[in-house]
């Protein structure tokens, strides 16, 4: 088994992320809807008001996945992990990278004080789903997402 | 018609804004769901790291109706404001106050150059389905919502 590195990203990281981003838009059927920019993301990210922050897994010196956050305020909960993006390369898949970037994250949200972690998965997407049920996670459908263009 | 006042909301409007917040949870079924202190919201809105923001609407000096976002960070579109709620108590509904709260948020939206607003609605929620469609918003059915305690 490979050895498999999770570390916080840098800035540096921000062109492979990006590249990284692209490739999960795709697998969502969405590939035309990433139309942010390098200089935007690494701003967002490393500014000086930064709005998300991630982790990275590496093998053999090469960047194979990402996880990316951001701080939700829930007025019901408070401040929780808001998971944006968790996304390994297919042919990285079944070494355990993506168990062991989500449980960086739990580790995270507890150095925080996050009252729990969120996300949002496709319906159709039984390969995240699966995933997410091993770690007991709670599913609710009641929700329609809405968006205003401005 | 009374004067409608939308302003920023400040640290002292915490405690009423919470308990408009404990009203919505009511009226979305869910009154038992806010746990959170108010020793938390204010510092989390009003801290040293802000991580949400408001507005709340007065009518003769009391506050009818609040709206309070954070920023999403959208890995596809970039910053974006996540409007977490609005509310308007029943009584002072028809008023306009709710488009006045509305319209007030997209002017915030285009002040910081977010890419847009978005938020979600509960699916049985017609009324405020009907207030978001006279905004042309887009609606997406597709994903689910997760949950992690942690």
């Amino acid at each position: 088994m490979p050895e498999i590195i999770i570390r916080k990203a840098q800035k540096e990281d921000c062109p492979r992320i990006l590249q990284l981003i692209k490739e999960l838009a795709k697998y969502e059927r969405a590939p035309d809807e990433v139309t942010v920019s390098l200089s935007h993301f690494e701003e967002s990210g490393f500014g000086k008001n930064p709005v998300w922050w991630g982790y990275v897994a590496e093998i053999n010196g090469r960047t194979v996945g990402f996880a990316l956050y951001y701080i939700r305020y829930s007025t019901w909960k408070g401040q929780r992990m808001y998971l944006e993006d968790i996304y390994i390369e297919p042919e990285y898949r079944r070494l355990g990278v993506g168990n062991l970037l989500f449980e960086k994250l739990i580790e995270e949200c507890k150095r925080l004080k996050f009252n729990g972690m969120v996300w949002q998965v496709l319906e159709w997407n039984e390969l995240a789903l699966n995933f997410y049920r091993k770690y007991n996670a709670g599913f609710d459908n009641e929700w329609v997402n809405c968006s205003l263009n401005v």
